[in-house]
């Protein structure tokens, strides 16, 4: 069923309010989960938000906490998230990063004991809005086995990067395996094979069925061992620079909580608006009938839902109306 | 055969003198070259040594130009390479972003009109030497089509990370394409097939044939759209931030030269080396016995070429000797 941007929005925030978020924060939630529906990014937005009551009632998110600045060394701050809700963390430390970054040139704020930040390229969305082009990352529980291994030893470790565009800003926001779970999720929930293998069943062999990898966690890193060095790389660089837990100490809680974040914002005001479209003008000159540029389907589909409504999984949107 | 790594030097330094090169210039990109061999990284060493002579004789690198700062905003440089030898520029680009992360947290300087880095590792280790994090990226000529494309319209665009530590430093050096050129041209050269599909055949078919590959020029990107995506992001970065040519506008002129680059360094004088050694512990801990972190070969490999001498290619080796 399709339902409006205003019914999500309201909905969220009514449960949250429910559940004693303050105001301010509820609303600020509400808007990054309903927007991430909108935007197409159904995962991250109503499809996990009962996950995230969830993780509320079992207490890995403290509500009332706010984060803190605890140290500063030239344009490098650090924060300690409190376990307040992820998102909340993440806005307010990209506001930061944002402010630091129009002092200084560069800004950059890392975060530990946050929580999920649902979907990353909402804060290069946030950063590239203010016209800053934004690098960020956050690490998760052990979900993927490195390059020869079997267990799940390093996590999917999302990357952003955002670059400011007056026609739509170019959004990369992509987890280090093939298929983030929540993109493995709605593969599940539409019934339909990856296009690609996306990671290992029982029996070890590559499979293009997403039940059988969330069974298993064993992802497939992104170019094999690349993506299997590069997430151990962003690990070190989140929870070093932060001082919080590692993908390791993460995985021990046995719980997805208390994660280390970074978010790195440079001015992009000298960036030559022409550069940017050339470059996106040339990459689209390949033949080919497909060719996107990260973050394109952004704007179309947030237009689409906000003439036509939200396809939502009815199952889900009865399941958060009971919340 | 196998020569010393002070052969090497001495040859390259020879033929460097030879063409003209201040003293110092010669030592520095010398050590460089001899060092990527030294270091079993052949594809930018010896191997790349006659094409580097190529250039300056078809004028692309002018070894008597120095690299200049033009312009500064806080810790944000800007330099004109001048199209002097990159890795000559590439060092002190680097030992300035060192200077600048130590006085601010961090530093960047971004580059127009250099030349190819050879290996980016180089000064990820550089960067790591001197207590330093490092995110390096350098763009090319096209050789590789976007995601659903057929003609290379993006780079393959090499991303280093390095992070600092007493018993070797993880740097993580990856082209954006499964394999780089150099890689391939390793594969060819040892008539080796490659592990994985490293890109298309004449047919458009998916191959383990490095040379097919290297004549279409039709590299995989890692993880399909992702590495098409990444790609775009880091032109989109090094071109922007710098000024400099895009990938577009390096292709349009035939030739490999008058790159865009940019050198971050994060001074790591906080990251905890248990941290450090927890991920490493943590990420070989899962079943497997060929579980690498990034950069972990380069130390053994290092150790072995100076005990025993560098393997090289005798035919390349014999064609230096003459140049």
């Amino acid at each position: 069923m399709n339902i409006s941007y205003e019914q999500l929005q309201h909905q969220f925030t009514t449960v949250l309010l429910k559940y004693g978020f303050e105001k301010n924060k509820a609303t600020l939630c509400a808007n990054i989960f309903a927007g991430n529906s909108r935007d197409g990014v159904h995962s991250h937005g109503l499809n996990r938000f009962p996950a995230f009551i969830q993780h509320i009632k079992e207490g890995l998110i403290n509500i009332d906490a706010e984060p803190e600045a605890i140290n500063r060394e030239g344009v490098m701050e650090n924060w300690d998230g409190n376990l307040a809700p992820g998102m909340y963390t993440a806005t307010l430390a990209m506001q930061r990063a944002i402010e630091l970054s129009k002092e200084n040139g560069i800004g950059c704020v890392a975060v530990k004991k946050t929580n999920h930040w649902m979907r990353g390229g909402t804060y290069g969305w946030q950063a590239a809005d203010a016209g800053c082009i934004a690098i960020c990352v956050t690490n998760t529980i052990a979900n993927m086995p490195p390059w020869g291994g079997e267990e799940p030893r390093l996590g999917n470790n999302p990357l952003v990067i955002a670059v400011p565009r007056k026609k739509g800003h170019v959004v990369l926001d992509m987890a280090m395996s093939q298929f983030s779970y929540g993109k493995l999720q709605e593969y599940e929930l539409n019934g339909k094979p990856l296009p690609v293998p996306g990671g290992y069943d029982e029996d070890g062999a590559l499979t293009t069925d997403p039940k059988k990898i969330r069974a298993t966690w064993r992802t497939l890193p992104i170019g094999y061992w690349k993506g299997s060095g590069l997430s151990l790389m962003l690990d070190l660089l989140v929870a070093g620079l932060s001082g919080g837990r590692t993908v390791a100490q993460i995985t021990a809680q046995g719980k997805e909580y208390g994660l280390s974040q970074f978010f790195i914002c440079i001015d992009a005001k000298n960036i030559s608006a022409s550069t940017v479209e050339e470059i996106i003008i040339y990459t689209k000159s390949s033949s080919g009938t497909q060719i996107r540029y990260p973050g394109e389907n952004v704007l179309e589909t947030r237009k689409k839902s906000l003439e036509e409504g939200i396809e939502v999984n009815d199952e889900i949107w009865q399941q958060v109306l009971k919340l």
